[in-house]
């Protein structure tokens, strides 16, 4: 009797848990610019997670949705925050965004500067957080894939990459340092100092290599607790 | 009996409209740069705009805020909106921003495509519309007072000019068309086809001649209904 | 007798003049751009210039000759002055520069400033005067093809039109003026206010239409004397 | 009478060099822009070079020269070796410019192609070793001081300097590499990482720490042989 009783006091307790976890997958949105927005294509990083999860059969554990738009700088998020993020109640996202923040700059005038970059990235946090949601910060990847630092933006995106590591201590955020990655990567895998054509197709937007990469961080990054 | 009893009908209808008049001036608010964050200052546009007021006994009808921070383009403004201008809650703004999304191209690589001006200036719109604000747009004044068409950026600050026109047409709002305005004003009082130094004192800034000269528009288009 | 001599004293007068003409056409070098490249091309600006004279019948009174690099600046005709004009002993040079040193300041931050621009400008004439070449010194076409002077670069395109005709006069040189030539063109032939597919294809690089006026103009700056 | 004869041929032959010696001291030209400017001021570095010949006793052997323009990139330079360089004939030029090439980029879209930079580099050399003198190409020093590769510029600096690496390579010629130089004092001398104030003023302008670094890093390679 009292082992029955105790049995429905843990099921009680349990079954909701048990309940929410089938029914409702943790929701991940991937807010981020064209890198994204290739993401959820046949090959991109995000369709890759989604195979990985599948083959560890954990696909129902998580739903993983992106959020990207090609040009997207920090401004251009904070725009369309409340459409394409806090509307769809995510449990996580991930922030990857900076490319187009510092590209721009010489590309056509119109990078944005690292003060306002900082400025627009702790208001999307801000608003993030009052939804409870978890957010994790991605440094920005790379614009050529030189290992010596002498792609011209090296220095910028190093700036950047900086400021978006102080903003996760500042916030307490989980930080993905994809450029850390990328770099380290290129160091082991680039012997021939090549600007292009290892994780990038163009300096920029990823190889399936480089998805596959990208998508193994990501991955670590959700996953780690 | 009968006439006190429709004078009381009236009473109730005209009083709170006297009240309201004499306890709550209209609230404008005007939202901008550089320019606008001298306006407020001993010779800027504002004061002299309450300066006028007062002449014509006409400050208790009106007050007037200033919210321009130097260096200010339009997603700025759309980052601010909710603290500097719709928590104010006021009835009239002027928003006057694009000298920087159009200078900053070349001073700093950091301006705004005219796509994504677009975006931001209606996406101000629809937040202030729907807290019933009357605004008024303006067009942005100079960079360089040649009156040739021959200032570098005669033909990106015309181009911006046009899409406010745009705008205004499309959201059936007020125009204050400030460039067609100083530029007429630059064809009868520039002869010698100065640079700066008759409306600016840099290119940009604005001489207590500018600051008059844009009082007087904005005053304009403030009282013309 | 007296006839035979005043003959002789003709002939040693015009044989020289006959040999010469039918000897030595005039030289005529086109220096400049992409657009001067494909001037060469089948339907491009020097191609039809040659047709013309053909259908004049004043083809070996002239040798028309392109020297078009596509994205040179002023200072790269300087640097390949010696070897693409001077050592080719001509008698005509066309100037036609400047789209680059303007469009280039937005497009990859490597434009031309404009005292710079003139700097090298005057260098390359007086080299060329040096060799007693006539210099006939172009203003450039279009960045966009909007006749109300929006496109973005119109104001900066217009004062370094203003330099050339300063250039000009200052040293007493041949102006084609082409800038002022396409827009007075556009005013009558772009109703619609297209910013390209009347002149151009790509609101800089010539269509045949293009092509052809270029070729009428820079023909009558040419004859003209 | 032999001894005497003996003695005249020997002085005959060696009296012209000590003349040459004496009359003649190695003519040392700095070629670049406002850091060369400045060099040649109180605290400047080709001053500090001259009162370390002095001490050494030395100053009677070299002839140090300033050609520095504020502003300068490689083209400027192209543009003014006849004037300001070959016709001084020097013995020695040290070519240190491409701080302005990468910098104005972002500052004013007026910056120079990393293909351009190099084919004026090369046009330098060949002018300057058509007249034989001895050339020694310097890599741009910094826009910015930090020393974990975060300078904005850093990445394009790295760029332009492996490029004149190459240029020595090719040519043969002497590197003095100011870049490495000054990264590795600031890895040692910069412990808070700050953005200036150890060797430059304002990120790019020396102090005069600054201009003895340059000036030792300079003698060491005139004196090489």
């Amino acid at each position: 009797m009292r082992v029955i009783f105790k049995f429905l006091q843990v099921a009680i307790f349990i079954l909701p848990l048990i309940a929410m976890r089938q029914d409702k997958p943790l929701r991940v949105i991937f807010f981020g610019d064209s890198i994204t927005q290739a993401g959820v294509g046949p090959t991109g990083y995000i369709t890759k997670m989604s195979e990985m999860l599948k083959t560890k059969g954990q696909d129902s554990q998580y739903e993983l949705m992106g959020a990207g738009i090609g040009g997207n700088k920090v401004y251009d998020l904070y725009l369309r925050l409340e459409d394409d993020v806090l509307s769809k109640k995510p449990d996580v996202v991930f922030i990857y965004v900076g490319i187009n923040d510092v590209w721009h700059k010489t590309s056509s005038g119109t990078g944005t500067d690292p003060d306002k970059y900082v400025k627009f990235y702790e208001a999307l946090i801000k608003k993030m957080k009052a939804q409870n949601i978890r957010v994790i910060v991605c440094t920005p990847t790379v614009i050529g894939e030189r290992n010596d630092a002498s792609n011209p933006q090296d220095g910028d995106l190093n700036q950047y990459s900086k400021l978006i590591r102080e903003i996760a201590t500042r916030n307490s955020l989980q930080l993905c340092d994809l450029r850390k990655s990328f770099q380290d990567y290129l160091v082991q895998n680039n012997p021939e100092n090549k600007e292009k054509g290892i994780l990038t197709s163009d300096r920029v937007h990823l190889t399936e290599e480089g998805n596959k990469f990208l998508a193994e961080r990501m991955m670590e990054a959700l996953v780690q607790k």
